[in-house]
């Protein structure tokens, strides 16, 4: 129970000594031959082209992808389509459904002797509405949280948090709780409009979108990030005196749609003794964007990555033992839908997923690796570390967690890696119009899928597991 | 007569020497208090944010200001209200009236296979009008003009030119010319819209907006920009295939509109045979923005820097002998109408305004000097430019010419100065919604502040003239 708690806290493995109590695993060990292999796959994929050129093909001919969409439906179809050109032995779709948001308008306007318009765009989630009222300004979700109770009535609240830029991407947590608990909060105090300063570290008039939700019984009101420059214009205004503002917004859930995750696989060697092709080592990106960009880095470059990282391995003139699955995980931006779906169709399964990862934090250089495996497999992390060092990553053991999509496959008991790439210059771009092919570096992108590909390999070619086993129930449900 | 081609071609002053032929002018001196008080006036400047803390005021207060829109009629009563406080003695309206241009809507949109949006601008001047049509790219407008007659009937002609950075702005010749001659020489070929890139150097999802005009006798088409990652966007579909697109605009001419040049004075030294405070040293900006940002460096910097330089001339003990006259000019963004106003107005007064220099380049830094003053007047404009080297600026002579709107009033004779500032980053932001006060910094504010205002204290206490005089009547009208 404590090994329980801690698994899901620190994410460590706790999972595969349940059952098997007493018996310490053989050791995981990477064979000398696959490292060998694993530094020509690396050279290989630092001078080819073929990640960044799938970001292009995806970004340019599907575009903005937001779930349940006309595009959605064309981005399944070309990536099953590339999966099958990029010579994936195995591709299907699975399909995920989900509640549909629409965002059909949206505009601001300060009213009065300052009279002018706000660049403003809806939380995913905000329903459709149009109010004019005062702004109320808060610093930050602390000072929302504090106002007291109906202060806010028939008033439009605005947090005008600053979020940080850090490599690390630490300071989207405060950042994007502002979006997530800031309408409900608002509402909580009477607020009829939600209005906060976006959750990003550029300054430009391009606002970050993103998914917000309402606490059950509240009755939802238009909410929307402004850009970073016009947060600040509307500060200064405050400063003068008091502004109302006009907030409105066409946009709305709408019934349910169909997408799919699509999945490609590189089979594993059916050689006697040494294939293991019922094992599975997944990697992926998530193939939905929002709308406002062309979802180059969120999270075109995850699917850039892990699709040529699995294309690369699937050219060597020999598999590895594992199977190597990529998955295009649908529709992340608004809950994690498509690997819930995939979770709870292999929660039985988990075992055969030896280990997962998933490249959705931009298109930066990874610069750490880590993995949550067990102590029998820490020498085979460790090797993996050593053929990832020549990309620059460094090896930290037991930092970091598992990529969005991993999450879900994680609480039942998988053992995830983290290739942690730098996020410095991530929340310039993430969920905004400025989310576009050109901010793509090739080089960074062939750095990347060296990395994915040094790692899947290698993970594949394993001798002996990764820990991954089915979480033990939680003892309520096992009461 | 070769006189006077010389001073339109090279912008040299030849007009004094029409009158006076075979009289030397008496050399023009700086008298050495003055350039005591010029060095106190630098460095009070450098340590004053005045410039910085009008600049906010305007765009925040007033926001965009489209001439002719309610917003402008707003600019027009902050810069009276502005030059009062800030000490002006003498503060005026003079009215300018020009046709109004509106925008209402714009939106375009890739169709069929690739469907997408993309994000555009209606050219200033652009009418309203709905069209979906195949489009044809051009790398530039040399390959439009090329063209064969008729080629393009039914077709949007897309001219994707890209535009160079340059810390002399010389980029901006080619990529405007796209926007000035790209419609009419489209529509001469048979296109029924126009989309061009964007005429910067940014790489965002804000399109660059700015003036067109059709020629006579063509019948207009909506004409618009895309942000430079749209066309770079549109260009990669168009490799793989032709693409149509729906180019709809609501904008339009809707009649006229009236807006004033403000002007403000510091009042020349009354002091008996010292003072001569008819006479003027002109400096200025432009009130007017486009209307996608809030004007902060087209031209809020220019209106800011300029109104500073003069107030902290007006603080000094003692006024210098001539009158510094600061002129907010009407409309400068769709033709220089308030600069041609007040050139017309003043026509016959071109000798008594000494000197002139406009500030409209953006909020950087001054590199360099120079003026078209003649040979008597050349050892002063050396003293001048000594008063501003510690600014970290190069005496350039013959170098550059006046600013946009001291043009009209250089082509009647009036002797320009020129204190250019380095425009590397500047066609990043012009024009375009990312125009705002965040993206100005106090520092250089601060230095160009002490460069106005040393010219232009300098140029007041100047003994003896800079060699403004009415130009002779072109040949063909004096016969």
């Amino acid at each position: 129970m404590r090994g329980s708690m801690l698994a899901v806290t620190a994410g460590l493995w706790m999972g595969a000594a349940l059952g098997v109590a007493n018996a310490a695993p053989r050791e995981t060990r990477i064979p000398e031959p696959a490292m060998q292999t694993a530094a020509q796959l690396r050279q290989t994929a630092l001078e080819s082209d073929l990640g960044y050129r799938v970001i292009e093909s995806l970004t340019t001919e599907v575009g903005p992808r937001l779930p349940g969409s006309e595009a959605d439906a064309r981005a399944v179809a070309w990536a099953e389509k590339k999966f099958r050109e990029l010579g994936y032995d195995k591709v299907w779709l699975e399909p995920v459904t989900f509640p549909k948001w629409e965002r059909r308008s949206e505009s601001a306007q300060v009213l009065g002797a300052n009279a002018q318009p706000l660049k403003i765009t809806a939380l995913g989630g905000s329903p459709a509405g149009t109010v004019e009222a005062e702004v109320v300004r808060f610093p930050d979700l602390a000072s929302l949280e504090a106002a007291a109770d109906g202060s806010l009535a028939g008033k439009i609240a605005f947090v005008d948090y600053e979020m940080q830029r850090a490599r690390d991407g630490s300071g989207y947590g405060p950042g994007s709780r502002v979006r997530s608990r800031g309408p409900s909060t608002a509402i909580g105090k009477g607020a009829i409009g939600f209005l906060m300063r976006s959750a990003g570290t550029d300054s430009h008039r391009n606002p970050h979108t993103g998914i917000t939700r309402f606490d059950e019984g509240l009755t939802p009101v238009p909410s929307a990030a402004l850009s970073v420059p016009d947060a600040q214009q509307l500060s200064r205004l405050l400063a003068l005196g008091p502004q109302r503002v006009r907030l409105a917004i066409d946009a709305g859930w709408n019934g349910t749609a169909t997408s799919h995750n699509v999945i490609g696989e590189i089979t594993g060697s059916k050689a006697a003794g040494r294939g293991k092709p019922q094992e599975v080592v997944v990697i992926g990106g998530h193939l939905d964007s929002w709308d406002l960009g062309t979802g180059a880095v969120d999270d075109g470059a995850g699917i850039g990555i892990t699709m040529a990282a699995g294309a690369l391995i699937g050219q060597l003139p020999k598999p590895p033992a594992r199977t190597v699955r990529v998955i295009a995980f649908a529709n992340e931006e608004q809950g994690l839908h498509g690997a819930k779906a995939y979770a709870e169709k292999y929660a039985k399964d988990i075992a055969r997923h030896q280990i997962g990862a998933e490249s959705d934090f931009g298109a930066g250089r990874i610069y750490a690796f880590a993995t949550s495996a067990p102590p029998h497999a820490k020498a085979a992390e460790a090797r993996i570390a050593q053929a990832l060092a020549p990309l620059g990553i460094e090896h930290t053991p037991g930092k970091g967690g598992p990529g969005p999509d991993i999450g879900p496959l994680v609480e039942r008991g998988l053992t995830w890696a983290n290739l942690r790439q730098d996020g410095t210059d991530y929340f310039d771009l993430h969920h905004t119009p400025d989310d576009t092919f050109d901010k793509i570096d090739p080089k960074a992108i062939a750095q990347n899928v060296a990395a994915y590909s040094v790692f899947a390999y290698l993970a594949a070619a394993a001798e002996g597991d990764f820990g991954s086993a089915p979480k033990a129930p939680a003892p309520e449900a096992a009461k």
